[in-house]
């Protein structure tokens, strides 16, 4: 076992991203609501006490889970609303929610959560940010037609990158979410090398 | 309060549907992880004997939201198996999908919970037809991108009919869902008069 005293020395930071990393897992296998602390802490062989050392609340350590990805969210939002033209703007917005995605399985799982969704909404910096992202997507098409579209590619890219497709390589998959994204959108592939790059990162 | 004893009567049934009625509403406000038993029955001012009487587990209580609803889909995967052509099928899943999503939007919340599909998956006959609606979409363009096509389109359609989209008339949010998961998947829309009643049903 592991004691708050211990933890607070230099492996302060490695115990913080430990908790962050068996959240995460938890929360992919559990759904938020169906993880406590107490579960994180038996998981790593830690007491609660440890624990409170870092998060005092569930509700911590989602944020600490959410933020990086909500930061690197606001980053592919500001980039594809300095583009010129609906359709760069969509595809750039496209293909950096599949990498995100991709890259952060857990997103399946919280973007679906109502209980997550419910604590974050409540939040107006993240529910400017989704309505950004809905935007980017919808006035493709526009009206109520526009919106359903931007909500299904959304859902379904979150959904499909989650711990069912574990199997298919980072890259391949990120390729079959764009190409369904951009069919779903009535978008075509660019040819610019901006968004091969982005494909690729 | 009510006890068990009068629930026993002849409201019986009645009560059965209310607890099932308030299991919907509180499970996709709050993911199936979220909710207790308890919660259900302060919600109807009940005691948590008198649910007993009716479910001993939440899930229980689970299996008879999802019972009627896995029928319903174990319908639409046979009529749609039973067509010629992979495209006919696929357009016949997709539509038939839409429409149970749209008319059971708890299926939005549902099917991305991780706690719920571990548990439905864990059942030979539920896991089979996932597999058996995955085939008749994934089947168009086959392969790893076939499947990640299919993913997203019904991962796409449960989460954009789910309470967000509570403002949209049914048939309007079916038409979109249909229109949309047809572009993914690379369908054309039919001109037969099936498909036309299916729509609009």
């Amino acid at each position: 076992m592991a004691t708050a005293a211990a933890l607070a020395t230099d492996g302060v930071t490695d115990t913080r991203q430990r908790l962050i990393d068996v959240a995460v897992d938890l929360f992919t296998r559990h759904s938020f609501a169906g993880t406590s602390l107490q579960m994180i802490a038996d998981e790593l062989g830690f007491t609660k006490a440890a624990i409170y050392h870092h998060f005092r609340t569930r509700e911590q350590l989602l944020d600490a889970v959410v933020e990086p990805i909500l930061e690197r969210l606001r980053v592919i939002i500001g980039e594809a609303e300095e583009l010129r033209g609906v359709h760069a703007r969509a595809d750039h917005m496209l293909t950096g929610f599949a990498a995100l995605a991709v890259e952060n399985r857990v997103v399946a799982v919280l973007a679906a959560d109502p209980a997550v969704s419910e604590m974050l909404r409540s939040r107006r910096v993240w529910d400017e940010l989704i309505d950004r992202q809905m935007a980017l997507l919808a006035d493709v098409e526009g009206g109520p037609a526009g919106m359903v579209k931007a909500a299904v590619v959304l859902a379904g890219i979150s959904g499909a990158s989650g711990p069912n497709f574990a199997g298919i390589e980072r890259a391949d998959l990120h390729r079959y979410l764009v190409e369904t994204g951009r069919r779903a959108l009535g978008l075509r592939a660019p040819r610019s090398s901006r968004t091969t790059a982005s494909e690729e990162s």
